[in-house]
């Protein structure tokens, strides 16, 4: 593996130095928090690695999604969702996959919080 | 940039399709949850990106490390923390730059919650 960040990291790194003004640049960074039914729970992790792949894979502003459940409550789910800008996921929310995502879980999901956040530091190695 | 997945996106993407034996991999991955003393916030900012550039640099298995603040309570901060494995863990938290970064920050943290998680899918686009 080399030691070389990933452009999103490499970019929000460059510009955490130059103060807070600049570290709040576009990129739109949320959590989602989800409770899901335990009886199908893994239904769910299927169906949200799925649509993680495919967003990743087809959508050019969708940069991370890293989805993981707590180990001491299995049943509680947390995404961190980095997205290229604002714009990159209000496409996101009417691409097909997550269209077909969302109403895949939507018997699955028993609620869902969605935490907004300013990066401070986004910071990765690279293959 | 290409669309291409990083190392870790692409490890976990692989073996998520083989099903949960095999996506409770070695990888070591927890949330922190902090509360930081609203007067020092920049300052533990600075400081914990810092130490998030020096251990992805200088640590080979250190993965990820995305401190973000929540919009609606900026004090309230979250680091996403991705280890090639316990391993690492346990040798990040020997690692000098991380002891000069708990010694700086001591003050700042007015909580810390550590969150062990499983990955389900970390997915992530590279440069």
């Amino acid at each position: 593996m080399k030691v070389k960040q990933v452009l999103l990291g490499a970019a929000i790194l460059a510009s955490s130095v130059s103060g807070p003004a600049v570290a709040q640049q576009a990129q739109y960074v949320q959590i989602a928090e989800l409770e899901i039914d335990p009886a199908q729970l893994e239904s769910y992790k299927a169906a949200v690695s799925e649509h993680a792949e495919t967003a990743i894979r087809v959508e050019p502003g969708v940069l991370v999604l890293f989805a993981v459940s707590e180990k001491e409550n299995p049943t509680h789910v947390r995404v961190f969702e980095v997205y290229r800008d604002i714009d990159a996921y209000k496409a996101h929310l009417e691409a097909p996959h997550f269209k077909k995502y969302k109403a895949t879980v939507e018997s699955m999901v028993k609620s869902l919080k969605l935490v907004l956040t300013t990066p401070i530091s986004l910071a990765a190695k690279s293959q």
